[in-house]
């Protein structure tokens, strides 16, 4: 599993305020944890004033670097600012995310086509995010299309399905599910990715939906994940998951993840 | 999802003291506090000397009957000892277990014909439990047989296709997935049932891995369980996957168990 650490988003009041007062030690703690709990790649996303993402991006991206070896996940809603945030990266990292809207794809893929970067696609386009999972997949064919023009190979992208809420849904998550199947089918080497509190919006105790949700998503090939890797309980339960759906032979890794303390006993 | 209370069973020690001691209050307790987490059969199971099973499982299932309506599953591995605890039960409720062994089937099956008894069914025979999933299915197919023999409905089954332990696993819980699928599949309205911990059996930080099997098992249609209702973490999260995979239109459940307490805010 591919654990993206989400903990570094000027959208938490907390990374706002480090942001702000350049509290430097707030955010180099929050990279280092993080990479110490398993994550792959340290999410960074300013979530400021347009004018001073991305001041605020290369800030943070320094401090990542200083903190830890984890490769960056360069993440913002503008692509402009992700082709330059990209530049401040000492090594190939995430780039998260690009989508077929706009020119988001035509401006990032022949930028990372002849390097080692990764890039998470989300699944929608121009029109907004496509209510059936035939057109998520009509939406992803485009994508591919457009990674074979560029030659980016499929094991460098992360496909994110977009999970809508659920308290709004009448079928549960299984529309979702069947567009991981199948993309993970037509590409086994392909990342499936997403976060895992949208599901949850509007409910309470969200993280339960949270939990089920990525335990099921796994069972359904996602293999990638924008989480908090210092929630014990979740980190758990992927490990778990992983071996539950025979990605980990005699649990070596659930094991092995339990004696670097990853996660601990649990009540 | 049918929850079968778990707690009240003499292999647990408190529960053996218990018996040995007499202490009927805290039999009595078990089976509130069961049935008011939402347990829907109290199971019952003396787990004594033989000698002493009948005259335990008499005991203990007045207790649990003078405690709360709940009907109760009578666990033993005699069935002998369930055909006679039968008897016991105030209102109809599951025998936990038969199976292809020996008499089982031949047993319990006339002896709940032509009443509202439910009854778990295991999918293992004189041989024990069958290596592959399609041997299983052969087990399963000789027991609905009997079932359509002695006219007993699918819907008052709950096949359990016995869970192995993870940590000897190459492949994980895939071929008892696909058996559950299959399962459902040919009779939609059976119930498949399991218990939630041989699965973790020589691994640590168990409760994940019970967890996440859990998880997957709803996915792919168990809807009984053999757990502790008193666990919320548990609750919350068979709550939760059973909105995600569309079993809970609008989360109605889900909302309506976490106002009920049935599980809290979790950490």
């Amino acid at each position: 599993m591919i654990i993206i650490g989400e903990k570094i988003n000027g959208a938490i009041p907390s990374v706002a305020e480090a942001i702000a007062k350049k509290n430097a030690d707030f955010i180099k703690d929050l990279a280092k944890t993080q990479a110490e709990a398993g994550a792959h790649f340290i999410d960074v996303c300013a979530s400021t004033d347009v004018a001073l993402e991305l001041e605020t991006m290369k800030w943070l991206i320094d401090l990542v670097q200083e903190a830890t070896d984890a490769p960056i996940a360069v993440d913002s809603p503008s692509v402009e600012i992700c082709a330059e945030s990209l530049k401040f990266c000492n090594k190939p990292g995430l780039i998260n995310s690009v989508s077929l809207e706009g020119n988001k794809i035509d401006v990032m893929f022949p930028l990372i086509a002849d390097t080692k970067w990764e890039c998470a696609v989300l699944l929608c386009d121009d029109t907004g995010i496509p209510k059936s999972g035939e057109q998520r997949l009509e939406v992803f064919a485009a994508i591919m299309e457009k990674a074979k023009e560029y030659k980016i190979h499929p094991s460098r992208l992360h496909v994110d399905p977009l999970v809508e809420m659920l308290c709004t849904s009448e079928d549960g998550i299984s529309m979702i599910l069947e567009v991981m199947r199948k993309i993970k089918k037509q590409y086994p080497t392909i990342h499936v990715t997403g976060g895992a509190s949208n599901i949850s919006f509007n409910l309470p105790a969200r993280k339960f939906v949270n939990q089920a949700f990525l335990v099921l998503a796994i069972g359904a090939g996602m293999d990638s994940a924008i989480i908090n890797p210092l929630h014990k309980h979740m980190m758990g339960l992927i490990y778990a998951t992983e071996a539950l759906v025979g990605m980990d032979e005699y649990c070596i890794e659930f094991i092995g993840g339990y004696r670097k303390g990853l996660y601990g006993p649990v009540k």
